[in-house]
């Protein structure tokens, strides 16, 4: 912790995520472009932290500081900075789907730590904000999972060690790599697509599941897409929650047809991500797995990105 | 496969290898140096492949070609090469304990397959080698895993992505990394220490395992000794197999008392591996962990040792 001074306004992003890609379920992660939240702080004189607005969320989100993961973590981080007195307001604006698979509490509540922290001079670290929105979520849902928080905050790959307390590790990211984002218009809570796992798994497919976690992250140091690609296979997980996604093993099925490297859920669903070595790849990918759902009358948003390799940032301050 | 002139006489080593490596049960693997086995192979008028002699092994393994790991790989080579009619003779010497858990059978079956493959004119590349020496294993022991085998073949540090058919893949490994080994006298059956472990694990356990084995090999990529250090945890394996081993626990501790990165079971034991980063540090964990064995009256060997990165190797030929 460092003191420097202190802004009247910050303005800051932090990027939609995908988690658990494929085999590293619950340990792996990595940040888009576009999508995600921005989140405004700004100086107040009356103690304590309030959320002013909240847009994007069709009115879903409490603007109760202490439900809401943004404010949660907010919290945690003026009290370890020994300022829990201070006045903030807080405006969130959502630029991406709520309950899509793609980290939105985790988006608001980096954005948050990221805005508060340069707001009061920067005290923390990147590295040292992971905490307080692991402790958001973990308010806020009830689970301290730091995949979508730590690819959202430090952008790139990212493999959670340890979830509690975090050791996050930032991972190399081959420069080629784009995604594209399907995300079929029906809503799955990450609490209940939990629920349906089995809490047992064959020894056997946990050895397969591991290697491939291995595999994947040698293919990401080695700039090795094939290896990449091989690599995105989940026997535990996937099988069970695709069928809560219409659509799911055609789509899967187009992707691959269409060149993508390998597909999988985007974190509990119901979005699909497909990883490619070019935008133009990534464009194709997303039309064959659109005509999927547009062969079963069920709207969808498209979305192709570089990975993103920068994370959370500032965007704006007075 | 390539044709060049053939050798009369060739002999090649293979080193002893440590699978497991804690997290990463029948995935991660690496050799080490000096133990291991020599294996000379011979033109011979006689059609056939015959071992002529074994030595090292107390008269235990079988001379039958057809029931002992390096015969059998000899043989699925030479089938592959076209010259199942060749006459071969095979001297195989053993330079380290049987039943150990530091990879035997496989350092026999690689030595032989490297030895065959340069006396008939190299045809086969080293990773073209790979799977005959697997098939040995399978043959002699009705499991294929290639761990041991692809870490002998190799040198390094390796990680098997997938078993069948072996999809393998060689990993960097940092300069300064020390093994220290240390075998109680005392012998545990592959067969035996693989039936006592459950079929089913916790996913909870099974993602921890995972977060640990892509940390280890992010460690490996980044020269972060801290990180391959708190990656040598497993939670599935260890608790069950140690049971196994006399003074399991106060050994392991005094490996990390004394310095040690990490310290688990070596392969499917008796043995244990610890890590470290000197010989230094390496002679003196070993020390410590030879204590404990005085201590409770046990006999054993010791061995410290770089990681070896070469893997095997012709040593001599006429």
């Amino acid at each position: 912790m460092k003191n420097e001074t202190s802004q009247k306004k910050v303005r800051a992003f932090a990027p939609a995520t995908v988690a658990n890609v494929g085999c590293g379920f619950d340990v792996l992660g990595f940040a888009i472009h576009e999508l995600g939240d921005f989140v405004t702080a700004s100086l107040s004189e009356k103690p304590g932290i309030r959320i002013i607005s909240i847009s994007g969320d069709d009115g879903r989100l409490p603007l109760e500081t202490e439900k809401n993961t943004a404010g949660l973590a907010a919290i945690a981080l003026l009290k370890e900075a020994g300022k829990s007195d201070l006045g903030v307001e807080l405006t969130i604006e959502k630029n991406m789907p709520l309950g899509s698979g793609l980290g939105s509490s985790a988006a608001s509540s980096v954005a948050s730590v990221v805005a508060v922290n340069h707001l009061i001079g920067s005290p923390f670290s990147k590295s040292e904000l992971l905490p307080f929105s692991v402790d958001g979520e973990l308010a806020a849902s009830g689970t301290a999972h730091a995949d979508n928080v730590a690819a959202a905050l430090f952008g790139g790959f990212i493999l959670v060690k340890t979830h509690l307390p975090p050791d996050v590790l930032s991972l190399q990211t081959p420069e080629k790599l784009h995604c594209t984002i399907i995300h079929p218009k029906i809503e799955i809570q990450t609490k209940n697509s939990r629920k349906i796992l089995k809490k047992q798994v064959s020894l056997e497919k946990a050895v397969t599941q591991w290697g491939n976690v291995g595999s994947l992250i040698v293919g990401l140091y080695t700039d090795d897409y094939d290896l990449i690609g091989r690599s995105l296979h989940d026997e535990i997980i996937e099988p069970v929650r695709s069928m809560l996604i219409p659509g799911f093993k055609e789509m899967k099925s187009a992707a691959l047809k269409a060149g993508a490297l390998g597909c999988s859920i985007s974190g509990s669903g119901p979005s699909l991500f497909a990883l490619s070595t070019s935008e133009i790849l990534a464009q194709k990918i997303g039309s064959s797995m659109g005509s999927v759902l547009d062969g079963i009358d069920l709207e969808y948003d498209l979305h192709v990105s570089k990975v993103n390799t920068e994370g959370a940032a500032v965007v704006g301050e007075l």
